[in-house]
């Protein structure tokens, strides 16, 4: 239940078309439901813009599964990051609709898509190595609605793949920046751009890289302003992020 | 030189109100300035929409004055953070209009004010000792032309003072949410909101808060989505951004 | 041997229901047994009103077992903790009332239930994957003779799944507040009773929480008063100390 | 306003000896005052069982007045710990019955002291040095109506000075062992005695001591059980959470 | 090559027992050995007083093997450490008279052993999961021709085991004292001996022990004097610094 | 492409040896080739005078051959380091010149040897666990056409071994100096040599050498002049900074 | 009253040179005197060689004197470090034979100077700036009646400074070796001799020596067998340990 | 006495131009001199290329002055680092050639300039801040003999600023990088120019830059071929190996 389905609901009753007790029901299912191990927010979808997002590292499948039915009740899509193949299997077998994406490990449920806005998203990323999580962006950004652009492996080595896209990037209403090791290309993006700057550092790395503290250092350190920084190798949260700032600009 | 000033600029050239002579010194003297200490970037408004911000932390009083001067030779306006009392007034005697934040230590000569956009941000901080971070935030979203709302001393060890403040929180198109010590406000208010929340480690706590690291690792941490982090005490960070993230919203 | 029994065993003394001879086979028992690799000390349930418990993790299955025949040689009950199926199995060879935990990893002997204090302590952790150890903590209260009440997922992202128990929570003698990522719900909750509150950080989380340093100093920085914390992991710990406190009330 | 006061409040309008019009007034006024920089709950002694306490650290002496006039207003008693000379001296002007703790830097206002309860709270510190932090807990747990006794400079480097102490640590309730360097006190005394025991680290030592860190990790990883911790010189939040436990035991 | 055999070469050449052509060739092969991937150091014995010791971590057998060789061309015995079962039994191939220690995974070869000195060297440790370090420090000291007393699982919490052993404990010339956890115990050991005390951390433990850490910095904060310490498990370093003290008391 | 081959071409071009067209497609398909995974970059050994080298961690073998094949395109040689066996056999059935350097895990593709310089590289390391980093710098320093000499276990605790080695050390033009555990190797070789030195970390050693950290710090500060540092097991890093040094000396 | 008292006092008693009521009294005295702020130890004199020493550091001057009165009624010789020169001024006043050692910031009162022992304590420092520690320990180890030697700035950087030294260190029973930094030298040292050294380092450096956690760590991992370390800046532990060793050749 | 210097002597003997007995004395005089605090290393000029620099930190203005004068009587200049005004008032007082470089803290004796190299040594650093150190690397690179170019305030927040200089910086034999906060810049300059580039981390910035802890690790990751790191700060290091691979060009 979102915010475009509670107005038609309420529309639906004002007008008569649809009666005031299977509407009572509706708005009454709303809320969290106890499974126990979990509980599922039905409301969040009304009060954040889009269902629970389930994390799977951690959970057993048929947690995963138990969570999905719950939310699937309420809601047209779903999407759970870090799961196993052996989840997506438990998730595919109850819903034939949901779909394994290798690179991020995501699984999506898509039942009725989102109108996707205008404007876009750009997802950048240093190297090959840090396609992973910034797989996980898109695929998060992509099911939130929105248009997304990649460019990858554009790192600081060789400035020179990034300033050919200048112009591109200029584009972009919001710009989500990946990198490992020394985590240096968001600096160089923000102070191309006037548009805010979402940056990813990842675990890619060795060594003096501390599992991704180097790039993550780097970033909250960054002297280009309008950057914010998430969590190493949290493509999801700056996937959602960049959803909510782009759904200002429609 | 912003975009607005440049239209007007080119617009003037085509009807002939402006000699051509004039408007190639105007665009000639846009570039980098070597002032051999700091070589000062008077394009950054054209293509960043806002001119440089002096950090003066480590600066002497009269090189944070030469580039004010620069800077103030192609803009109307100036923000310089960090500033001591002496080096704010070295400025004022420059500026007369130079104004000094005492709670942030900004120091802004506001020469012809932006005109404020619609939206507004709305300012969080979870303690009174916080409030330094939180005005910082405040000077610079207001100078770079937006609303902002204040809400100080909210911290989650009393919840209810937060929760009273729902629905006015939901007016916000983006959210600062600043914090010490354990820094969980973030999460509290990224999961009552549905827009981007910039959220601020500030150094306030003692012993195991590191200095802010404690907090800083909580928002990075966020199980709320939507959540970005800036660096410790970067109110001005985090004003930035959210100033970027609100002028998409016009 | 604990004081009640002490209390009886004298009693009968005195009343020459035992004969001295007896008695003092008995009480010469207690003390420190030296199996070489391990000192079995069976006067602690007297000195701290619980036998020494078993941390099974580095331990061989036959050097567990051996401890706890040691052990249930003088006591009734017997409680290993991060214990393998191995383990587990080869403890039920021995005692066949040992009841293996999975979720937590803890294996019980229960010959004789103590009586249950009137007082409850609640157990709440913030997500899914915390389970196993606030399961830890159930295991270890309950062996000990207490009430517990069980809360899970009750995460600071969805505050209104916490503030729904308000009032339950008041009832409670004491709290354990378990939770991993940016570990803010022991905050949250210390801030809305008047009951001690035992916090126990978790490994849940990836990048920046760093194994569970995050919700450590988090919980350490606490701006709730009355929080007190527990390593990381340690659901024991927190149903131990808490068995203590809720002893008090008695 | 704390539970006994209302308990009276209520009795006197149910027995006509307070007019309805009064009492509502007084209700009313319970709850957040905003003071722009603050705001303070006066709700709290009501939900915690005591007033808010001022953490003066980083707070102006007048704006530490200030929100200790909005405490006074409805509370008799009033805790600021961390207070500067400077703030005693405005505390003292405005509330002639405040006191300053030299050893603690704390300042009390007690106008009704408390009804002392039975049962007592050891304090124990390991050197002279960490007398400040042991002098702070126990200010706190005194003005908060508990017996409190002292046990300075026993720490395990001569295990005679703390072992002659162990059958009066016996008869306390909850034990308070504050202790720097290795911070290994706690670990002694929780093997001694079956009552909860509060480890405070503090940042007594040098070098590898890294300002407490050793201390605190050591208490967190005790090998005694019922030890729970608080932060790095945390005094005042040992003393309230062995407040709220002794208060169990009434 | 050790002095005892040194004296006895020149004794032997004085005294013409031994022809000069043979001495100086046994005295040509002292020095330096390179086998590319390793520079053996015959001379060691003579100026360490013990051969090179192998460490066999990141070293294959075969490497293991030829660099046993070479040592073993010179002195009768060998000590290896961290050595595989694999590692062992290429050792035994060729030296039959090669031992594995299953408990430190040390592997001795004891052609002809030392004469074992007056003085002993007591070897403690906290709890049962660290006896595989503290094996390694006995078969270490062993080696070197020392008497060891083994006291194992005598940790803090039970600090009777240990003060039933005091007087035992003053009668050995060097103290290695072993933990993990919280390292507690060489600083009340330390408090209660006249002899010099090696402190070794182990990482047992888990959460904030990070990995040894915690036993670590407690132990190079020890409040006890007279306390040295060598790296996180390095029961080996333990045991040969003890045997170099003890041989000082001949 | 590299500089050589560029001047050969351009004078073809002048001499009439090479038509105009033929030139110019050759210098067309210079630049950025975007295989979506990844953006090769054939200019690059025009710029930096070696193509680019691929860091294989985290790349599929697949993904491997592609890059492989774009570079060798362009230019004759090729670097792949930290390659598994199976990207070595992906790339052996492409290229039937690759060879795999089983200690660095290197893999090289070597068409046409770059002629040696005449200086030489020294290539020193403290313990044979150190060979696999000190392998990976000899290769790359190799294939880039540097004479190396090696010089392994020789650390400072025999430091004999080195001495002996004084004179041979003075020859070289640069020497890369790489050590695990305490890191002590390059201040005393830096303190024989009028030469830079570049000091490579390893992860070799175990507790309190944290992976690397203890040597890293430990040449960070080395207090002999000259010495630079790289990244934790960077062979390869060291490697080429050499080459880059060496060639100046031509 | 340590060892050598003692057995005079008790052989006087045997041969009636001294009443028993006196020696009565004598003994009762020994013990712990509580102080309120500190429990003086009398015993520790009998039980560790030497009267307890006063660490300054945070303890007020009147403090400082009132321990050592109680420490000089019972013992000839006292002890105290990091003193500032006001302590000492204190100190000064009662007792005459005070003495302020500048460098190291010591303080001895030497009324009966212990004999000396025939076996010398070497202390070598890397750098001149290191000397404060160097100095600590020198006072440390003469006070305890050890024959000291001193070889300052022997840093490996120039390694032939303590080459040179080679034999004389050979003489010595046991080494102190004292360095920031990288903290190389004990390394060094310990592969030269065949006594135990003893390594302290200490916070000279700058940047990454991060207040000398390099040296600590360089020094716990050293590749030399036979080191042991103490805390940064330890000298007074080194020699205290130092002398416990040096005590062993009597 | 340098390299040059001792030709020319020798020479000088050969030919009969010095008289044998003083050649042996200048030579005589080459080594250590033991000033107690100090042993000044006359020879290091011969076997580094250039005399003994003093590091001031921590030493008083005697010391430096009474090294310095050891150091100049073999060689013509003097190099000391990090001197107080105080500092070098004592050097001027006795050298009236000493200079002070306030910026860097420097002060220079030159009483015989050394020849400059042809090739040049680019220093660049990100912001005014860092000026500082550039200025140490400077003013070392200049003593020892280098031609010098700064390019100062050219950080990657303003690409642009660095890309106009991308042919001269093509011209440096040796490039220095200095940053703080993100230390982004050596690897976008790494990637420009086919040099070695020898990156500077300043601890400029707050929050989680740690005193320049993240600009260090992002130097180490640095995905940038060519790139070695030196301490933090350490401008004069930089300098110095500078030096040494510049005079490889000659």
């Amino acid at each position: 239940m979102n915010e475009t389905k509670l107005y038609k609901l309420l529309g639906d009753v004002r007008a008569g078309r649809e009666p005031v007790g299977a509407a009572v029901r509706q708005l009454k299912s709303l809320g969290i439901h106890n499974l126990d191990f979990a509980r599922v927010d039905s409301h969040r979808s009304l009060r954040k813009g889009f269902p629970e997002v389930i994390y799977c590292e951690g959970k057993t499948p048929s947690q995963v599964v138990a969570i999905a039915k719950k939310i699937l009740q309420h809601d047209e899509n779903l999407l759970a990051t870090r799961a196993s193949k052996e989840t997506f299997r438990a998730l595919k077998r109850m819903f034939p609709k949901a779909q394994y994406h290798e690179a991020s490990r995501a699984v999506t449920v898509v039942r009725k898509p989102l109108t996707k806005r205008t404007g876009t998203i750009a997802v950048l990323c240093a190297g090959t190595t840090d396609i992973p999580v910034a797989e996980e962006a898109v695929v998060t950004a992509d099911i939130m609605g929105n248009r997304v652009k990649k460019y990858y492996d554009v790192g600081v080595a060789g400035i020179h793949r990034l300033l050919a896209l200048n112009e591109e990037l200029l584009d972009a209403n919001v710009l989500i920046v990946i990198a490992g090791m020394e985590g240096a290309l968001p600096s160089v993006v923000g102070g191309l751009v006037d548009k805010p700057v979402i940056a990813v550092p990842t675990s890619v790395g060795y060594g003096a890289s501390f599992g991704g503290i180097a790039a993550l250092l780097a970033m909250l350190n960054s002297c280009a302003s309008g950057v914010t920084v998430v969590n190493i190798n949290n493509g999801f949260g700056a996937g959602y992020a960049a959803s909510l700032i782009n759904q200002l600009a429609r």
